[in-house]
Order: C-alpha cells, then structure tokens, then sequence
C-alpha cells in the first residue's frame, strides 16, 4: 500500500566513503564476535549465491496473472501457491484466515448537472500494449475503500490537497465547504485525511482525482509510452480512518477471528463520514473547467491545461455510491523456521501479497524478492545453518484495505508477539534506485552495516555510499558540510502506510521498513497498469533491485537471527529522542511567534490594507498565543537516557566477547534488550487514539501516512490543546525515564551483575 | 517596455504605521523650511484639486484608438496631439526628430518539418470583445525587433528561460546547441538574453514563446474572459543587446541625427547573431510536444498539457526570417516651464508614449497620467506658482524598440543634461495595487515623505502605508520582525527596461522610476489586446491608480522645483552601498564555498554514484576555486562614505533653516547635490561596455532589465574574472572616496564655509 517517496526524504545518511573500503569480510558486525562474524560472513556469502533473479521474474509473473485483492478467486490461489513455496523450503507453513468487513462498489454515479451535463466514466482504458489491463471482469473498479454508501449533489468546491491547512486558506477567502462537494487533488497527505477533514469542515461529498502534476504527463510520459498515469488512470485505495486504529473496522485492538466479538458497522469509526471517490484526471478536468469564483491560490493550481478556480458555485455534481457490504476471508501465509538455540526470540519478517489490481510493483516486487530470502534461508537451514532464533515469515493479506493482515493477526497473538518477538522487518513495493530505511533507531547502527555490506547494482558501490552520494548532492547547500562530517547512517521514523503498524505502534515491537526506490517510472499506482507489463519495462527490467532487496532483508534477517547479543544499541535512539525534542520546543516557539505576528498584523490592519479589495475576504480574526510551556521534565528524561544509553554503549562489546563466559548471560540480556521498544509504550495509548501506544513514533492525525514524533505532545502542540501538551510532557518523561531505566537493566546484564 | 513586476520585488519599504497619523499640512518635507512647507503643502492641494481622471480616459482612448508603433502615422498622429496639448498648457514645447534604424518583418516562416509537418500561425486571432484588435492591416506582426534576418533549419532544443545557469544544466547532461534551435519560454529574464546567450553557445535560431504558465492560464483566465494571454497571444520585444548600450544601433553614445555619423549595419554589436522570433503558446504546442529526448527538469516544466523533453530531436524546424532594415524618425515631444529662480536647475520628467500595438496599458497609463499632471503643474504656474526650478516633460517615442528616443534625446543634449539637470522621474506602465519605485538611493528619504502624502485609493491610507502592510504580510517569516523595525522606505535599485537608462546609467543624473501596481491583470503585455478595451475591464478601470499616481509623481516634481534646497541626502545612499558591499563579500565567499564542495563531490565520485545511469550524464569536471579577493579598499571607501553623508546629515536642515541668511548660498549648495550622482560615474565606463559608465547601478550584463549593483565588481565575481575583480574593488573603492569627498564640499557650504 506505501507510496514510496524518494529514500532521500526518508532516511537521512552519511558513512564517510573511505570507511567503506574495508573488505566485507573482515567488517565487525555488531552483536558477533570477532570469530562469529566471520562465520556470518561466510553465510551471507553462501546465501547471496543462492539468489536467483529468474524465480523473481517467475513468481511476478505467476503471482501477477490475474488480479488478485482481497476476497478474490485469485488472491486465494496466490496464498496458496506462496504457503506451497514455503512448505517446499521446510518451513512450518499455515494459512491463517480472518473474517473482515471489505465493501466493493454496487454502484458509482458521477454526473455534473450544472452548467453542462457530463457524466463521468470512472473507468481506466484497457491497453493491448498491457495484457493483464483488459481482465476487465476480475478487476475491482475505480474506489475508495470504506467509503459509505451516499446519495449527494451539490456545489463544487476546489480545496487543493484537503488539508487543515488548506481550509485556513479557504476560511481566509471566506469560503466555507458546509453542503458542499469538495473535490481534492492527490498528494500532500495520505488519501484518508482528505475526506476526514472534508467532513469536519460540514462536505457532503468528497472527489479525489490524480492531477497530472503529482503522477501525470507534468512528471513524464504517460503510460504505456512512459511510466505515468494517463487520463484514464485513477487511484484506487483505502480512507479508512487509520490514524484511529489499522485493520479490520469492526474488530478494534482484537483479531477478527470468526468468533470475535464485532462492532456494528454503525458505530465502526475508521467508516468515512461522507461519501468518497477517486477520478482520473481525464473526468476531472470537466468539473474543474466548470468551477467558478476566486482564482485558485499559485500553489493550490495542479497541471491541468486550465485556470483553477476554487468555487463554490456554477459546477454543481451529483455523487451515488452504494456498496457491498461483504465479509470477506483475509489469509495470511505464516511460514515457520524454528530457532535452534533461542527458539522463543522471533524474527519475524513480512510483506503483503494481495493487490489492487494486478500489483505487479505494489506489492509483487517486495513480495518476491522475500520469497527468495526465504527460499535462500530455508536451502542454508536444510544444509545445517539452522539459525539460532525464530524465524517468522508472513505474507499478509487485506493490507491494501487498512493493513488487515498484519492487523489481525498482530492482534490476535499480540501476548505471543509481545513476550517473544524481537523485530519485525517489513518491506512493501521495491523498484530501482537507492536503499530507503525507516524504523526503530535502536537498530540504526545496524542497518548502517548491512547496508555497507550490500553492492549496489548499478554503481559496485555499497548501497550506502550511493546513498550518501545521492544525499550530498541533493542536500541544500546549508546542509552539506554537517552531512560530510555525520558518522553514521540516519535512519527515518515510521508513520503509517504498511504492516510494521501493528508490531511497531500498537505492540511496541521494533520495527524496520525496508525497500529501494527512487529511480524508477511512478504512475500505475493502484491501477490496472501496475502490471508485470509496466514492471518490467520502468520499474525494475532486470529485477536487479529485487535481488538487491533480498541481500539486504535477507542479510538484516540472518545477522539478528543468528548474533550472539542482539545488536541493539542505545545511542542513536538517544540522540534521535533529543532532536525530536528539540524539534517540539521550536515548534511551539515558531507557533507562538507566527500567532504574535499574525495578531500585530490583524490589530494594525496589515491584512484587510494589503488585500485586493476585489477579492473576497473574511475579516482576521486574532489568534490565542500559545503560552510558553514547562519542557524541563521531557529535557531531564532525555538528559537520563543519553546516560543510560551511553553507559550501556561502553560494555555492550564486553558482553559479546564475553561469551561463552557464563558470567554473562547473553540470553537474558537478549530479552531484556528485544523488550526494551515496549517500554516506549503505555496501555492506554494516545490521546482519543488508544490503539496507538508507541510514545516516539506514531502516524500523524492529520498526515496519514507521514510520521509524528513524540505525537502525544507534538499533536498537543499543533493542535493548540496547550494544558494537554504539557500533561503529554509528563507522561512521555515518564515513559523515557522508564526506557532508561531497562537501559540501565540491560547494562547490569551486560557487565555481569545480577539482575 | 518595461513589465512591471508586483512592486513588493521592486521596493522594499517600512514605515513605522502610528507615524501615518501626522496630519499630512504639518508633516516636514525635506528641503523645505517649516513655513515654505506650509506653502508647499498648501500648493500641493490646489494641484490635487485639478486632476480629473476624465481627462486620462479620454486621452487613453485617443491615444490608443489606432496602432501607434514607432515609425507609423498615428504614432506621428500622437506626438502631434500630445505637443498640442502641452503648448496649450502653457509650456515651451518642440518635437525633436532623430532617425534611427528600425527593422520590421518583410517575411517570417516557422515550420515543424520532421517529425511531422506543422506551420505555425504567427498571428494574433483578432476578437469581436476587443474593438481595436482586430486593426489588423495597421498592427506590427508578432516579431523581435534587431533580430537579424536568417534561414536556418536545425533540431529543437528546448532551453527552459535560456540563461546562463539553464546551459550549464544542459552541459551535465552532455546536451549541446551547437547547429540547433533553441526553444525558450518567456520569464526567467529579459527577453534579450535568450537568443544572445543561445548564440554564444552556437545556436543558430531561438524562438520565444509564451508559456501559459508565465501569464497564460496558470495565472488566471483567458483573454476576453480573463486578463491573461490566450493562446495566439504572443509578445514582442526588442532582442537588441541593450546591455551593452540602448538607443539607436548606429550611434552609440551620440545622438542619431540627420547628420549623424553612423555605424554601419553590420558592424552594429547590439543587433542579435541569430534569427529569433516570439510565438504564442498555441504554436509552441506542436512543437513542445515532439520534442523528445530527456525529460526536462522539473523546475524548467511550464504548464502546457504536455511532458517537456530537452532533445534534441526528432522536432526539427525551419525558421526564415527577412526585414525591412528601414530608417525611421523618432520623434520626442519635450516641453518647457522655465523656473522662476533656477532655471538652469532643471527636474525632467518622462513617460514614452510609442507602443508595439495600441499600447493602452503599454505605455498608455502611464503617459495619460503624466499629461494630467503637467496640464494641472501648467495650470498652477499660469495662475501664478510658477516653479522655482525649470521643470522638462518629454513624451518619448521608440521606446519600445530599445530606449530610442530617450537615449537619442540624451546622448544629443548630453552636455546640458551633466549641467543642468538635477533628477529624472520616469513612469511607464501603471496599474491598480501597490507604489513600486525604484531609483537614487539619495532620493529614498524624499520618496517616503512624498509616499507618506500620497492616499491609496482603495483602503485610504497613505499609499506607504498601504505597501509596508503589503510587505509585512507577504514577508518570509524570519524577515519580518526587521521590516517592523526597519525606520523608512527602502527603494529598489534601477536595472534597465525603461527610459532612465541613458540619464542614470550614461549620464550620471539621479533617477526616479515610479509606478503603481500588483493588483491588476496581466497578459496583454505587447500584445494587439494591450487596449483600451483590455484595460478599463482588467488594469485600472476607473483610472483611480491613473489619479494617484499623478499626485505622487506631481508631489515629486513640484517638490524638487520649489525646494529651498534639493532634497539630496546621503546616508540612505551610504548605508545601501554598504549592504551592497556586503553582498558582494557573501557572493564570492559562497562562489567560493560551492567551487569548493562541487570539486568535493567531482573527487569522491559522489556526482557520478547518485546519477541515474540510464539518463544522459557528461563526466563531471572540477571548478577553478575562487582565491579570496581583497575588499579592503572598498570597505575603506564605504566607511568614508558613511562618515561624510552622516556629517552631511547632521547640518542639511540648518541650511533649509538659514535661508535666507546669505551666509549659506543655497545656489551654490543645490549645485552640488545635482552634481553628487555624476561622481559616481567614470568617463571609461563599466568593462566591456563604456556606455554604461555609472558604478552603482546597471543592467545585468546576463540578466538585462535586472539590476546589478556595484556592477564592476559583482559581474567580474560571478563571471569568474578574479583579477578583474580586484581591479573593479579599486575602481570602486576611487568612485566611492571621490563620491564622499563631493559630500564633504556640500557639508561646508551647508556650514556657511567657503568651497
């Protein structure tokens, strides 16, 4: 489901080049010994032999044949073809199934009825240049998932991306959306947000179209001459209210087992509040032609050849959607390799099967590239590397809806997980170009040297110096010189937008996000065109990248699977916390400048004297100044854990070479270090988001996809709930003195002190 | 000519707002003594009085009834008409003729002939909405003006806005122009640039177009139904290489008449080496869309419905272009009121009055509300408040083609203009929305007080106020806190593009540009739908900004004639020069810094390692890094300077408050001040180009219109000419103390001392 953004954007990361000509083999890799990582070496050399880029190929093709969502015909002979592989390479393999709430379309209406009549087609044009596009029976048509079922017509409005901070503008200009249809371009926020805050605002409807700016002919050739969506391509895709809480709507914080006790869809909250709908840009471009009053602000205009207006008024539409309200089976493939020495630590590892459509880049190209990491990983275990701990592969199903797999069963073994799993290691659509990490920066050390251990394919460089060199040169002139001398790669925090959600935010399971993008044609994003046809001519020819991403999971996988102390460490999660917290006493010191600023120049007139008087404006009203705020407790709590984790850093060598020395136990010290990620965690989750338990990392209210650190206070902030910001304080000291104090457990351990 | 960008790029201005309460009859006015401001204040009313926005419509629509480019009958007709109207004022009028080369087209073809045929159409579609365009057999087709006439056929080679920076990114993709054709859009420069720059790096055609996104639909409706360009509208323009002088091609630096001696044709620098001509985005199209090649960068994609590729290839053009290389009389209407006191003391004020078409806003606004001021200063002087000081109106012809009247005007009377001539106030196009000025920072203190007068007619505050509440709002956020701080109106430096070139930047005379706009609708510009029509729907309708600017320009003049002393102060001028220098220290420091990282990322293959191996890339070679230059001089001869205009400051207003106590001969001390700006000229001018001789202010040698300040030493920095830098701080640094050592003789006669 993720949309991969450029990695530059998600990861942040500098190793200085010349480190990175020691030999692979001699490197120190953390939580192994001198002789034990050289062992591993020899592994991974082994495993990296095994990788095949023709069963990449094969897989697609197979897996792509048909479209295959979820509930389909052919979703169900993908997971039992992917349980077969499994079992093939002697895994443990079982299908779990869960009883989900999917509605899919009985009827879309969309007509203009004023000035002119149009009826919108809200089809995608089959294309012989792509065979699978015209499966036209099997295909789901164009929509937007949890939607509910409306009968509207009324005034369009234009409202940009549908943000918060696209009705500030519109209540600037005096325009209020009340009984009205918006209609919202693509981008600036996930999909989801855009008819939540329509709704808030009073709309009766909400359109989402693709304008040609985000993923059209402004980005390059459209398809099937290039990679970008065409006039006919829509987005399909889910609104559920995932910032609420992922996964199926009736069964919260449960799994969705056949006997689970359910919500009545009623009272399900993550259900739209209004109608909603996805266009192409080719049945957008009638009813934003015909849209009158003020001229769209510069930044609001997408690439349509037309002057934006915003309205209301003159486009008048009528908007009828009716769904199936189905229930329908999600299957997860779970393939078990059972740990030879530590079998109740879990490395647990995923990547979602079912599609929109065909999916052959969302999620195909992630997909196979971790059957091939398995099948690797199941060949090595036959021939004697039976790794030391568990490893859990899961292909999830449902998660273009909402992350209903991972959801589900997360949930449903979520005591299991909580005591027993040490990491989860997602990954999700993979194309050509450069690594992009996100996740918990307890392992950003880690991933700091599999990715110097990992070539990249184009270039014979580690896939860290390319990406280093990718951010220097694309960093802002300000930026590179602290880029040059950072040691180290900067890993990105986690929102919203794949299955680590459940491990990470609701169990507090350390979690990583892992896949390589960047250079690769976007555009057939949740549409038809996302076929092994498109693939395979813009997106990654020669499955390159694929086998890359299979060096690179498979070798994150081995090295935790297999360390004899799990290469957690303190010191860049620290570091990170401290700058996040930094991060919050400047935004609250931008927002109370902004708010003074704003009320001097509502008091002096500033604002009605510089305004066009031809154009409409509602009168400035000033703001509340945010009051300065009490952050001692949150920079003590910070203070304790760069302590902690830097006490922690100067013997966590020692344990390691330590061993066998039974003086130190190395598998205790492993549970307390795989336990230390809960500790961000409390019961009662976040403010009206309980589902939400993860006090560092959690998606944004208002952004969907994208990532609010520190949300509890941050969202406090932005949200100008001041008295709640400063409570949220409290608790998050609180929570990181906590954490600190697991640290300084994990030290005790390490240094051989009893517990 | 000039195309008025939204003033708040243009001047940069704060008032502290509780000072716009003072009432406007008490308010101080330099070079006044209290009473005489009384007096002046007084005098200024019974001017408002006169000015009746009736007069400007009929005179617009008079003037802009008929085509009236340079050369044609009804441009003579004008000339006649605006002659008769100042003698009937009461002034001492003549029409000075000069003849000066004016190509028009004899025959223009511009064909697509690979990969399919496509003949552009060349023409403006007349509309039954906008009388006057459809004129046609009187019109001037859409060309470049000092295009050289050419038949070339090459490759398309699209070159975004065809600066110097768009070939450098050409270069990193290995892209050259050598034998082609360029295509560039509209914007980014003065349009001149375009083919001069195309042709150094061996283009051998250049077609301009408009693309909608500069001023067609992007930015609002179409003509008739919006102001902006539709898609036949195209805009022409002189291409001459004004930077290197403006005026007549044949005499630079003298006055081009009758017996003139002339250069002849082809050893004329200032005429283009390659054929170039402008087209409308609706002939662009076609072309734009073959193109193939690489994608464009995003910043270079334009908003036609298209994916913009570079090439070259597969678009291939032929391009034939033929003109009358006619002499034509330019002819400038120059009217007198001699001074009652100093009448060698002359304040020339000028507005052209040619235009491409029927030029209603172009230049039509402007010269309409010139007329308006000098028949109610006419008026007044009839009545008995005859100046103190002569006061000069010249109506200019040719501007259009590159400052021909002016610059003729100028060069011819060269000598008495250095004698006499104490500033020029130009005004050109003029809107609704917000004072714009640019011009002798001598003159900022003066310009404030004349702003502070000055109502706005839409909001009734000072117009100062008004633009500083403009100002405020649209601020970048870091910036505004300074703004409120900041005491007074900063004014813009000049570049070029209309008639104050020759006076300023050739002659040394202190100049003023001063225009109201930002609120209105562009797109007309040096188009046939630049009428009357056009203009009463979409600029000024009611003519209320035509009023206003007549009462600040008025205020302006007769201020400068009647003041006791000349308004001249220099600490403004002083403190500017030392921001000026200031930059030019930052410039080369962060040349410096790139040269520096770029080098970085040539040596560690960062450039090479982030490229997309499947698009175009040259091999990335090393910079000469810029040596640290010596400053000192200048910062030597700014601090001088600082020091005499505070000495200076300190005793103006005792030499107001003296008069008429002979002791301070306020002759002798206005001699002086008029004189000040010619100090900071030399008679070998700028490198490269000795017209331009004044070394402060002038165009950008790579930017036209745009100003360069301290251009000697900037232009030698960014062009990478180190040891000419050095040089040019010496030069400078002499301009500079010869500047302050004219101060020092006005700080001893203000002090009643003895030259």
């Amino acid at each position: 489901m993720i949309r991969r953004l450029a990695p530059v954007v998600l990861a942040s990361l500098a190793l200085s080049l010349s480190a990175q000509t020691t030999s692979t083999h001699d490197a120190p890799v953390g939580g192994f010994s001198v002789p034990a990582a050289a062992a591993e070496h020899s592994l991974e050399a082994q495993y990296d032999a095994r990788l095949d880029r023709n069963d990449l190929r094969d897989w697609m093709k197979r897996l792509t044949a048909r479209p295959h969502h979820l509930g389909s015909a052919y979703d169900r002979d993908n997971s039992e073809f992917i349980a077969s592989l499994f079992r093939s390479w002697g895994y443990e393999t079982a299908i779990e199934e869960f009883q989900v709430l999917f509605p899919t379309p009985k009827s879309r209406l969309l007509e203009m009825v004023g000035p002119q009549h149009f009826t919108a087609n809200l089809a995608e044009t089959p294309l012989t240049d792509d065979p699978t596009s015209s499966q036209v029976s099997e295909q789901l048509p164009t929509f937007n998932a949890y939607s509910i079922d409306g009968d509207v017509t009324g005034d369009l409005v234009y409202v940009n991306f549908g943000v918060p901070k696209d009705y500030e503008e519109l209540d600037r200009r005096g325009i209020d959306v009340k009984g009205k249809i918006v209609i919202a371009r693509y981008g600036g926020s996930w999909r989801g947000i855009k008819p939540k805050v329509a709704a808030e605002h009073g709309a009766i409807g909400c359109l989402i179209y693709s304008d040609p700016h985000d993923d059209g002919y402004f980005q390059g050739d459209v398809y099937p001459k290039g990679a970008f969506r065409n006039d006919s391509g829509a987005q399909r895709g889910s609104v559920m209210d995932m910032p609420q809480y992922p996964g199926d709507p009736l069964t919260p914080g449960v799994g969705a087992t056949a006997t689970a006790k359910r919500l009545d869809r009623k009272d399900a909250t993550t259900l739209t509040k209004i109608p909603v709908l996805p266009i192409s840009y080719g049945d957008a471009l009638p009813l934003l032609r015909a849209i009158s009053g003020p001229v769209a602000p510069q930044e609001w205009r997408g690439s349509l050849p037309i002057t934006y207006h915003i309205g209301p008024g003159v486009a008048r539409v009528h908007l009828k959607l009716e769904f199936n309200w189905d229930m329908v089976p999600a299957r997860d493939v779970i393939a078990r390799l059972r740990g030879s020495q530590r079998p109740d630590q879990w490395i647990v590892r995923g990547n979602h099967y079912d599609a929109w459509v065909n999916g052959a880049e969302d999620p195909i190209s992630g997909q196979v590239a971790m059957l091939e990491e398995a099948k690797a990983i199941g060949q090595l275990a036959k021939e004697g590397h039976r790794p030391v701990r568990t490893i859990i592969y899961a292909a999830w199903d449902g998660e273009e809806e909402g992350l209903l797999g991972s959801t589900e069963w997360a949930e449903t073994h979520a005591e299991e997980l909580q005591r027993n799993a040490v990491v989860y290691i997602n990954s999700d659509t993979n194309g050509r170009g450069f690594l992009g990490v996100e996740g918990s920066h307890t392992l950003e050390r880690f991933v700091n040297e599999v990715a110097r251990d990992v070539n990249d394919p184009e270039r014979n460089v580690s896939v860290l110096q390319r990406l280093r060199a990718r951010q220097l040169t694309t960093a802002a002139a300000g930026d590179r010189k602290s880029l040059r001398s950072q040691d180290g790669i900067r890993i990105g925090a986690l929102g919203s937008g794949s299955d680590y959600s459940a491990f990470l935010q609701h169990l507090g399971v350390a979690a990583l996000n892992v896949g390589y993008g960047g250079e690769d044609g976007s555009g057939s994003y949740h549409s038809i065109f996302d076929s092994y046809s498109h693939f395979t001519r813009f997106v990654d020819p020669d499955f390159q990248y694929g086998l890359t991403q299979a060096r690179t999971t498979g070798r994150m996988v081995l090295r935790l699977a297999n360390a004899e102390v799990l290469p957690f460490e303190f010191t860049h999660m620290a570091d990170t916390v401290a700058r996040y917290a930094d991060d919050l006493t400047h935004l609250a010191a931008s927002m109370r400048e902004e708010a003074e600023e704003r009320n001097l120049e509502v008091n002096d007139q500033s604002l009605v004297l510089a305004a066009d008087p031809t154009e409409p404006m509602a009168a400035p009203k000033p703001e509340t100044v945010a009051p300065y705020l009490n952050f001692a407790p949150l920079q003590n709590a910070v203070a304790h854990l760069q302590r902690s984790a830097k006490a922690f850093d100067a013997v966590r060598v020692n344990a390691i070479a330590a061993s066998p020395n039974a003086s130190v136990n190395q598998e205790s010290l492993d549970r307390v270090l795989m336990h230390a990620e809960r500790m961000l965690t409390r019961d009662q989750g976040l403010p009206r988001r309980p589902w939400y338990r993860h006090f560092v990392y959690a998606p944004g209210y208002y952004t969907g996809y994208g990532v609010k650190t520190l949300p509890g206070v941050r969202e406090a902030i932005e949200q100008r709930q001041y008295p709640e910001a400063e409570q949220q304080v409290t608790i998050l000291a609180g929570v990181l003195d906590a954490y600190a104090a697991e640290i300084d457990r994990a030290t005790a351990l390490a240094q051989g002190r009893k517990e």
